[in-house]
């Protein structure tokens, strides 16, 4: 008996605005029964969204989230050791792209299971995208230190590392601020910093500027989730 | 006079794959008629493809690839200083991810023009989510050097970094036949390396392995643009 595959489940970036599946996707996605999502009700709403007549109550939802121990994962395959086809999808984005996806995918690969990930969009690859930075050597760190002198630390060190690699980074909604005020702080006045933010929404904004110019602006991030990037232009084009 | 908005337009990973755009990229571009894009030949023919009764001889496009002088850019930026919108497109995935749109867009956030990235697709971040490597952090590095032994100390590096980040690195589609058998040569056996190759055409290939592995198997990736991910599972979800 042939294994089923898993396949990677772009989701909205921006829960606010139009989203669909390509033909292919929607395809993939009609026939599929079995799904590995990171909440479930979120996963219900979309498939119901986007496919009125998905029959949701036939299918058989697991979730992974920060909350699942390593140890449970290796069972959520079971269907497709079976010839299921499987589908992963978080909450934003593309799985496993700063969010607990990647384990499942590993052991996919271990059991020589095909994985497959269908075309979507992410919201750091669109902010740096639209930074303006170099966009052919950079790097994503996930969330700095929340403890001040780490943070201090981190952030001089990213600033350093701008000058010939892009940094990216972000943060809980609700600290935006705070964090945007610590870079305000510690970065010198003519340091590049872009701020992307609600993206894809209606609210979208994405600005990149010196700090010294940033200090007589307030972005609109507070509680909106933001990418933050710190960069240069790349000018051997 | 309002100045126009630079849009930035997904193109298809794979030119032999199904492609379209989303109901709203759709509108935008049916409106648009400047465009700048890395060839004008690809462009002409996307347009026409997806929006056949697109007016492509009422359009405007120009050409930003690696010849392009830096001088010759602000130029470039004029229809938008006079209220019209601008589109620029590259030859696959989102453009200014390892192409040389960036700096457009740099000059762009200068002179205050807002700049808007269209949902799309990039061959790094869905080889990214499909290796099962640690996507909370990860670098990515373009090309390798292609001298012998920068090369070799390259490897070594990444070899040593991948430990607790992901790093990411293409190469020309000729040579990577070449790429792989110096990876080969130079890291451990217990190494994990993820190929991608051919994203979203018919002949997508992905594999995640130890380099021991790799040695009994060799993956299609010759002169089919392929993307090399050197990481590690990120237990700690």
């Amino acid at each position: 008996m042939s294994k089923g595959k898993l396949f990677l489940i772009p989701a909205p970036i921006s829960i606010n605005s139009p989203f669909g599946w390509d033909v292919k996707t929607l395809s993939i996605i009609t026939e599929m029964r079995y799904f590995i999502v990171e909440e479930i009700r979120t996963a219900r709403k979309l498939l119901r969204r986007v496919i009125p007549s998905f029959p949701i109550d036939e299918c058989t939802f697991q979730i992974l989230n920060e909350h699942t121990p390593p140890a449970d994962i290796p069972t959520m395959l079971q269907p497709m050791m079976k010839g299921h086809d499987m589908g992963l999808m978080s909450e934003g984005g593309i799985p496993c792209i700063a969010d607990p996806g990647a384990v499942l995918v590993w052991m996919a690969h271990c059991k020589n299971i095909q994985v497959i990930p269908l075309p979507g969009s992410s919201s750091i690859f669109l902010a740096l995208a639209a930074s303006g930075f170099n966009g052919q050597n950079f790097c994503f760190h996930g969330y700095l230190p929340v403890e001040k002198i780490a943070r201090k630390q981190r952030i001089i060190e990213l600033e350093q590392k701008a000058k010939h690699q892009t940094q990216i980074f972000i943060e809980t909604p609700y600290r935006n601020i705070s964090l945007l005020g610590s870079i305000m702080q510690y970065c010198q006045p003519t340091t590049n910093l872009c701020i992307a933010s609600g993206l894809l929404s209606p609210n979208e904004f994405i600005k990149t500027m010196e700090i010294k110019q940033w200090k007589a602006f307030t972005p609109p991030i507070h509680r909106v989730p933001a990418v933050f990037l710190l960069g240069n232009v790349y000018l051997t084009i």
